[in-house]
Parts: structure tokens; C-alpha cells; sequence
């Protein structure tokens, strides 16, 4: 391994959906540019931990002094495919007090009264927090789609309206990371079949599941036009292979401290004088 | 150490602020019932961490199937006491996806245009969560009191709101546990030097934290106060010794886990027949 990240390439580079991406292409069950074991993965994801957890107390502790900065992950995946082991492996790693998480549903109808991207403004991250979208506006857009719930006039504003408010996010200096997990139909099926296999996990479990399975190919087809739309510079969607649990972990968890890096932190000074304050202190 | 908990005799017992309870007979640097070293606390607290991860996904997964409860840890402390430590040591070995955490700052003027009770009331966790206050409703009975903002009537007046306010969450399936970290002053006096000593520490400093601290015996009647006022059977407070940040943390983790195992939780059965889904899914 090369780097400190354990990574021959960057996952930022090697998983980055660019112009004439294609899904399809994509391989669920690679580890791209990561040569070692899970072991090694396993002990890798804990080391950099330590290093996440440092770059988002820099990100909390710059906003204290007026820093106006947020990191926003976005996850979007098919049932089973782990984002919810990403939360609880990759960003359950940082301390909680500089966590803001939110995990869509189905909108209420108060929600349904607005414009789609309504209740995802009320969600956004904090100035200093890493803020976490489990599931997302895209659901809008893919959903949506593959089950003709809006048309494609609706779908293509939809597209730009994502596009004109990550842009929008992205200047007030929210940096965004897009994030879908892919596994194969296969993986699914096995994923399912042990929730199934196992009384502990049938609370997971629900037969709608089945339902959104059946619309694999459709689900795809609307994956692949939602990267094609709204893939940009200051908001690039990045498809992480997701049969290894372990190396999505790792990939998702590298691509936040390159965010965080990209952000150039570094702990604030404090606004007080040093010596009046150790002198008020001792008499104290 | 005689049981699985690594204490001799619980937490909820040694620590509760029962009647006769006098703040300034609890000795800070303690560490009541249990015997072993930091070395074991902390390995302890490595290992309980799982116990109380499961309680915590049980207590969601009921709710996925109807259960209406939750919990509900309230901190109280003085600057310095460990207050973040609790919530990145022990609140944050929990699967963030089950954890609901509010930090309360000094009011917003829309919520000092309400009740005292009412921003309060909006962030109580939702079925399934464990909920955390860091500071609370508590602070209006606190500050309030040290600076005089708020007179003996209404001093009374709000111990009672409170103590409404939480039986009608108790009753409503919220298990309450309220905790104040008790450290000395010489351990804080320590601590803001260390944060003095330490560039990198330097924006947890404010020079507001010698102002509040000049106030040290004041804040020590208002607790009493609000231990002799709000300490109910439903919703008792627990003193904990905070010198020993290790202890601290020990402690909070165990009454946490008592909390959860008092709500007889279990894994839900699913509600689907598990021969035909198990069809479905081998024909998808």
C-alpha cells in the first residue's frame, strides 16, 4: 500500500461518476484501488478514524469562531445494499456532538404540501457539522421515475432545481458528498434471505421490500439518469462497490476526509489574552 | 467484582439523590462500588458498550412495530465536568441512527417569546431514540437562580412545571434519567489550566467560564434546590462523581443500561408469514 490511506489511487478519483459513466459497468463486488484483506480494512477503517474525528472537530471548532463551513454526506442505495452500517461504522466513528443525521421517509403530507426540496432545506448541516441524508431528495428523482410518479417534465425541473440548490449550498460552503452504494441483485437476495433466516433480524425485514426488488432494472435505468443530471464539479456523485461491506466502509470514510481536507481546516486561535486569562485563573 | 455490570452494589442505587440528600457530602473524587482500576474501566466500558448498542436496537425495532418508548438522559454539570465526554464515550458507542442529541444554548429570542418549557418540549426524543440534553429545562431553575433572573415564585412555579412535564413523558413511555457530574473546584481550576496550557485547546476556552465559576457555591445551592425540588420516584436525579472521568463514564453508561433493561425490551416479530416470503424471495 502506498499512502497513508491505504488507497494505490485516490477513492476520490477512482469512484468519481464522470462524463460517459456507465452503471452498468460498474463492478459491486471490486475493491477498487485497495490491494489488502478485510483484515486490513478492518484495522485501516479504525486508524483513520482517529484522523476523521480530528478534521471534524477542526470543521466544529472553526465555526465557534464565526466559520460558516458543513460537510454533507448523501447516501442513496437499494434496500440491504449497507447504508445504514455506513452509518453506524463510518460516521458513528465521529463524536456525536458534531453529527447532524437525517433519515428520510416517506413525506408527510405537510411535506407533500410544499415543494419537494421543502423538507430537505429544514435538514441541511449546521456551520461545523457533518451532516449525514439517509435517502434524500433523489428519492424524487428515482422513485419518482421508476414508478412514473412524476413525468418527465417534472423530472427534468427536478433535476435542475437539485442542481441550482447543491450549487447554492455549495457557495454559502457546504461541501457535498454524493454517495451511492451499488450491490448486485444477487447480494441483495442473500442479504434478504439471512434477515429472513434469522428471528433477531425479521424486525428488518419487510415484504415491500420484494415489491421495490422487482423493479431492479428500472431502478438502475434511474440511478444512471440522475448521475447524468446531476453529477457536477461542486457536487459529484461518486458509486462505491458494496458487495465488501468492508470496503464501502472504507471508501465512504476516505471520501469524507478528503472533503474535510479539501476544506483547509485548522484549530482556531482563541480570542482571549493568554496571560490576563492564566493571571484570572490563578486568583480564582 | 462481584457481577457482569463490574460494580458491587448499581449505580441506581449508590448514586440516586434519595431524601437527606446533601451535594456537599458527595466526594467528587470517588468512585462508588466499584473497586478496579481506570485500566478496568475502561475495558469495562469497551465491553458494556455492546449491551447497551443491543438494548438500543431493540428498543427501535419495537418501535418500528408500535412501541411508544424512548429514553431520555438529562446533563447538568459544571464547565469542565466531562459533559462532552459522556456523549462521545458512552452516548457515542450507540448507532447514531438511534440517538437524538440537543445541545441547549442560551435562548433564541423566539424561544424566550414562549414559556420556558416550550423549546423543550420540541426536542423530547421520538419512539425508539435514545434522547440526550446537554444542559436542559434544568438551566432556567440554575442560572436563573445564581443570577437572580428569575424570583422565588417563579422559582416555584417552574419546579412544578417541570415535575409535571416529566411525569406526563413518563407516562407517556419516556424513562427519564437526569444526571449531574459532580467534580471539585480545584479539578475544574485544573482543567481550564490544562485547556490554557494546550494551543490546540484553546477554542474551548472563553473567558465566560472564570465569570460562572466565581459563582461556584451558588451554582451548589441551586442544585440542591433542584435535587430537593425534582427528584422524583419517575424521574430521579443521579449525583455522579466526575473527577475520574473514567468512572464518570462508567457510571452513566451502567445507569443507561438500567434504564433499558427496566423497559423489558425484546426483538419484535415481524408481521408477515415467513414461509411465503421466503417463496417470494426464491422466485425474485
Amino acid at each position: 500500500m502506498a499512502s497513508k490511506h491505504g488507497f494505490k489511487k485516490s477513492p476520490r478519483d477512482l469512484l468519481v461518476v464522470g462524463q460517459d459513466f456507465q452503471l452498468d459497468r460498474v463492478e459491486s463486488s471490486a475493491a477498487p484501488g485497495f490491494s489488502g484483506k478485510k483484515r486490513d480494512a478492518e484495522q485501516l477503517l479504525a486508524d483513520r478514524a482517529r484522523r476523521l474525528g480530528v478534521l471534524q472537530e477542526q470543521l466544529f471548532a472553526e465555526s465557534k469562531f464565526g466559520a460558516e463551513k458543513s460537510v454533507l454526506l448523501v447516501l442513496q442505495a437499494m434496500d440491504t445494499a449497507g447504508k445504514g452500517g455506513i452509518v453506524s461504522h463510518v460516521v458513528g466513528s465521529v463524536d456525536p456532538q458534531g453529527v447532524q443525521l437525517h433519515a428520510f421517509k416517506a413525506p408527510t403530507d405537510e411535506e407533500k404540501s410544499h415543494d419537494f426540496l421543502w423538507r430537505i432545506q429544514k435538514e441541511v448541516p449546521r456551520h461545523g457539522m457533518l451532516g449525514v441524508f439517509d435517502r434524500s431528495h433523489y428519492e424524487d428523482v428515482l422513485i419518482h421515475r421508476v414508478h412514473g410518479w412524476a413525468d418527465e417534465a417534472e423530472l427534468t425541473r427536478r433535476y435542475a432545481a437539485i442542481n441550482d440548490f447543491e450549487a447554492g449550498l455549495n457557495e454559502a460552503g457546504t461541501k457535498i458528498v454524493k454517495v451511492m452504494l451499488q450491490i448486485s441483485p444477487e447480494t441483495q437476495k442473500e442479504r434478504l434471505s439471512a434477515r429472513l433466516a434469522d428471528p433477531i433480524k425479521h424486525w428488518k425485514y419487510s415484504p415491500g421490500d420484494l415489491t421495490e426488488r422487482a423493479f431492479w432494472p428500472q431502478y438502475m435505468e434511474a440511478y444512471q439518469k440522475a448521475f447524468e443530471q446531476t453529477s457536477t464539479e461542486t457536487a459529484p456523485w461518486y458509486v462505491v462497490p458494496a458487495d465488501k461491506k468492508w470496503y464501502a466502509r472504507l471508501a465512504v470514510q476516505e471520501l469524507l476526509i478528503d472533503a474535510f481536507e479539501s476544506m483547509k481546516l485548522d484549530w482556531p486561535k482563541g480570542d482571549f489574552d493568554l496571560a490576563t486569562e492564566k493571571k484570572r485563573l490563578a486568583a480564582s
